[in-house]
Parts: C-alpha cells; structure tokens; sequence
C-alpha cells in the first residue's frame, strides 16, 4: 500500500514527521510513502530513504489559513498534492497534522465524497477507563459539522460501524446515540428522529441512547453524535482531565514533604492515569465518508504518535473499511431503486 | 422571608431535609420554614419546630413519576403545595430534592413565568479549579429545554448576569457563550445568531465564546448554552471527573505497598480534589426565568447540600435576584413600546 503524508503539517514539521514514518517504515515493510513537502527541508531529517519518496511541494498552508481558501489558492502546497495523489489513485491515504480545516476541505473536495453520504464526519478513538473488556471507543462526528440533520448521524453509525470493526477488531460494534437521557423520547427533535432512524437502519448493532456522564466508562463501541455536541463533548473530556492533573499537581507542590514522597510513590499510578488518558496512542481523527482514509493528528504531534497513526492507516486499509462503506451504501442504493421498480 | 420546602424529595427524605432545615435555621434567623409533607413522616425527625411549619401533604410525586402529569393530578402532593404557596405570595422560593421533572414543571406551570422570558432555564455553578481569584462560574441551560431557539439564549443570559451578581458576589459578570471556537463565526446557525444577538444586548458584559476544555480554568463567570449541548457538557465534567477518580483508585488498589502508602500520604490532596470538584457545596440547579426561586438538589442530597442550598437561596432573596430579571425585562418591553410610539 502507499501512504500519502503531508511532510510539513505540524508544530514539529518536518523532523517529527520524517522520524515518524522511518520508525513505521522499519515497522511495516509493505509501506511505501510519498512524502510531500520541501526537499530542502525534508531530506536533512530523512536517514534512509528506502520505501520512502520525496515529491515536491513549494508551498505550505499555515496553521492560521482558511482553510478554503487555503486549499483553491496553495495548489502547489503539500496538503492539495497528497490529497490530489490519493485522488489519482497514486496512494491509498492521506495524512496530515496540519491546518484541521484545511485537511477536511481537501479530503472534500479533492478526494471527495463516498456515494450516498452527504456529510463526511470526523472521528476519534477515546480511552475507556473503568472497563476490563473494554480499552476504548470511537465517536463521530467530533465536529466536521455544526449543523447536522437525523440523516447525517444515521450515516455516522454505518460510518462507526465499520471503522470501529476495523480498528477495534470487534464484530457488529454496540452503537449508541449521545442523548440527554437512555430514554427513548430524550433529546431535542433532531435526536428524536434520530433514535427512530436508527432503530430502522440495517446491519447495526444500535442500542439506544447513551448519556455523555457514561462515555469514559465504555457504554458503547460507537458514540454516534452531531458535531456541536460532539466536539463539546470532547473537549470537556480533555478540558477536564486537564484541569485535574494541574489540580492535584498544584496541591501535591503546595502540601508538605510528606506529599511530595506520597506523589513519588504513586508516580506509576499518575503515569498510568496519564497514559490511559492521553488518546493520541490510538492515532489520529480520521474523515470518514470520503472515498479513502483521511487521518488528522494534532498539531503537536511527535514521531510516536505518527508511527501509531500509519498503523491505524494500516489496518483500515487491510480491513478495506471505506470499501465496505461504499459496498453498504451502493446495496442500499440498489435496494431503494429495486423498490421503486417494483412498487 | 419565607421558604416552602419539600420535605418529601429526595432519596433521603424526610429525615435529611428536615435536619438540612433545622441546621440552616439555626444559622439564619430571619427565615421562616413551611415544610411541605405528611406530618408523621416528617414529626420524629422534627426536634425543634421553633422558625418551622409542617404543612399537611397528602400525597408524594416519586421519582419515576411523568412530570406533568404528577403535577396536574397529585394536587396534594408537597412539590404541588409548595410551589402554590408561593404562587400565593405565602412564600418566597421553593426548594426540592425531588423529581426534577416534576419541580421544573411546578416552577413553570404553578408559579409561571416572568413576563419577557420564553422559556425558564436551569443553572447550575460548578467549580473553577485551577485560578487563583476565581472558585466558580454558573452554566445555563443545563437541560430545561433540549431544543432551544437564539432568544431562549439570550435570555439565558440576562438571568446568568443577576444570578452571578447575587450569588457570586461579583459586579459585571464575563458572560461567554459555549461554542465550538472563540472565533465569531464558529458554531452552527444557532449559536452564530446568538453570538450576533448577545454583542447586542444592553447591559451585560459578553465576552465571546468560550469553549468547553476552559470553563475549569474559569475562561467566564456565566456559561450560556443551549440545554442539549449544557446537559452533556455537565454530565462530561462529572463522568470524567468520577471516571478518574475510579481509575486512579483501582491503580493504586492493583499496586504495591508503596503505591498504598503513597496514597495515604496523598490523603489531603485527593480530598481537596474530590472536593473541589464536589457542586453540590454551591447548593442547587435554579430554575431561573420563573417569578421566584425554584431551586433543586441532587436526589441524593443530604443535611449539608440542604444547608448549602438553603443559604443559596437567601442570597438570591437577599439580593433581589428575580427582581432584578423582572425589572430588566419590563425596561426592555417600556423601551420598545416608546419606540414604536416614536416610530
């Protein structure tokens, strides 16, 4: 497979970048990678060069570009050439920890949309902490959109489902919609209709309405949830985890030596907190709905979660998870026209 | 001033309401207690009745009763006679550890709403926890109205900017809307119209949007927020924080001795944070937009949060809280009336 790796998006671009497809190189020998970017930047870093080729990008669209704009304007930058690549069928993927918005515009417009699905969602994969059986789940959409109709999160579910048996490795994944309650009838009018819809979709596995509070407890392999409410969602979650490290930082460095030992005792404790919780070991937000993997990590983004990101690429590619999206979508398809023909 | 309790919500009632009661009137002289319940219930655990009037309740509303419908047949239920009393100006505010369905609904149908306010909207204060010169900050909608239109969020608001002035003690309160970006143009139609509207409103000091991942770090004094978005965005906050709080233990359970004393020499610190994040001390959710105050504890509430809540509610009498909303209010409709009359 090929892999098509914007080289210059990121806060530690290009070096992180190049050190991160090198170690996933060593990793997996059936890689090959383009890397797209300024020569004269890339190669310092670059050590070996096997399985890995430079294509030059003169131009680069910064973290503060609109995205839009950005794509239509910076034709020559390293984020419109991978995703242009992907489009020609020169790669398979297409990743990038640059300019979000800008990511999500060129997977679009240039690689462009899945039949059948209106609104490409964004994903990540979250820590579930309190479950044995249970090391994470995915939600969608985080959000690519702030405005979504019920059929949008119907396709987010058939979207999650997929993704998740192909990252996750389960079968027939639980999905649930976010809500403000279990109930059936919770929720605002869009939720609403979305809970009825889901209970009419096809080969998902939907359990009901699940509650933000549950989440981080594994309530459901998917979490199926508009991009408002998504994107708030997450970053209460991050916002939250956060405030208490610094919390029970601050108060450990304000106590005595007592707690100064107590906090070295427990350090593998803080670690593994830490650890659990930091989701950027499951890769990156990946666009589902256009017609091949588009992965976004963060900005702040190191060669370890660059690595962890080419293979989470990796097994959606082997599983030929936007594959099975499209095959859904175009059944569905055909089903709805053999209806209407026999109707 | 008066308070109409019921004595009767709460999974603990009525013992630790009526104990919530007698320890908050004997720190506050100047409140006369009406006790909403049946009088055998509430009698043994009555030791001094001195400030305090049991008024006969026949019937209970039960938690897993449909609220409207409790409140339009148990006539002689303590939510219903509570809130009556204050319709009738027997009292001044209504305070229940009950069903919250059936308080909210009391508070709407029963004492009514202010006139200018479409829909009342429920509050609550939570924690800031990691700045020095800020404990706190309220949210509101946290879920009366899971669909909500840019004027209900306007009102919002108002209502946060004299809630906070009254029980925050602050003059001016930073008023910032919940949305996906502290840019202008983020978020769905709805929250870019309510952006528009609040640079409009007379009075109030907004400051923009805010996002979730820093409303711990006290980014305002008043959140606004739309009760879909509010109600998971509070259930977040509290899974996450509980979720950690599981795992932290569990780590420290699994490890060794050293783990287990670094723990207890942490004794301090964890409680600190555990209270800290702990709401429940800033009392209860307020229905705000109703002709009086219409408070709510957790169902699990006991003496020290009826304590909290019941000084919370002095503060917003004291200060003339509703009033205040009420007099906002009918300047605006005055100041549009001449408006029109000079039109």
């Amino acid at each position: 497979m090929k892999l098509a790796i914007d080289a210059m998006g990121g806060d530690y671009a290009p070096e992180e970048i190049v050190k991160g497809v090198e170690l996933a190189r060593d990793q997996h020998s059936d890689i090959e990678f383009l890397l797209f970017g300024q020569t004269d930047k890339i190669t310092p870093f670059l050590k070996d060069n096997s399985h890995i080729t430079i294509v030059q990008a003169d131009e680069v669209i910064e973290m503060g570009d609109e995205p839009v704009r950005a794509i239509r304007r910076k034709k020559q930058s390293s984020i419109v050439l991978a995703a242009q690549a992907v489009k020609e069928g020169k790669a398979d993927a297409f990743f990038s920890a640059g300019n979000t918005g800008a990511v999500l515009a060129a997977g679009l417009l240039i690689i462009g949309r899945i039949k059948g699905i209106d609104r490409p969602g964004l994903t990540t994969t979250l820590p579930v902490i309190t479950k044995k059986d249970q090391d994470s789940f995915v939600m969608l959409d985080i959000g690519a959109n702030a405005d979504s109709k019920p059929a949008n999160l119907v396709q987010y579910a058939v979207m999650g489902k997929y993704y998740a048996e192909s990252v996750m490795n389960i079968t027939n994944p639980r999905i649930g919609l976010l809500n403000n309650g279990t109930e059936a009838d919770k929720g605002d009018k869009v939720h609403r209709e979305v809970h009825d819809l889901l209970l009419e979709t096809e080969n998902i596995n939907f359990i009901g309405n699940v509650e933000s509070r549950e989440l981080l407890n594994g309530v459901a392999d998917v979490v199926v949830t508009d991009g408002f409410t998504g994107n708030a969602v997450l970053k209460t979650v991050e916002g939250t985890a956060l405030s208490m490290f610094k919390m029970i930082k601050g108060s450990i460095m304000s106590g005595g030596v007592g707690g100064k030992l107590g906090a070295a005792m427990l350090k593998g404790t803080f670690n593994e907190v830490r650890n659990q919780m930091d989701y950027s070991k499951y890769g990156g937000a990946v666009l589902l709905g256009v017609k091949a993997p588009v992965v976004k990590t963060h900005g702040s983004s190191k060669a370890e979660t660059v690595v962890n990101t080419i293979s989470q690429i990796k097994s959606m590619i082997d599983t030929q998870s936007v594959q099975n999206v499209i095959s859904y979508f175009d059944d569905q398809a055909k089903k709805a026209a053999n209806e209407e023909e026999n109707a």
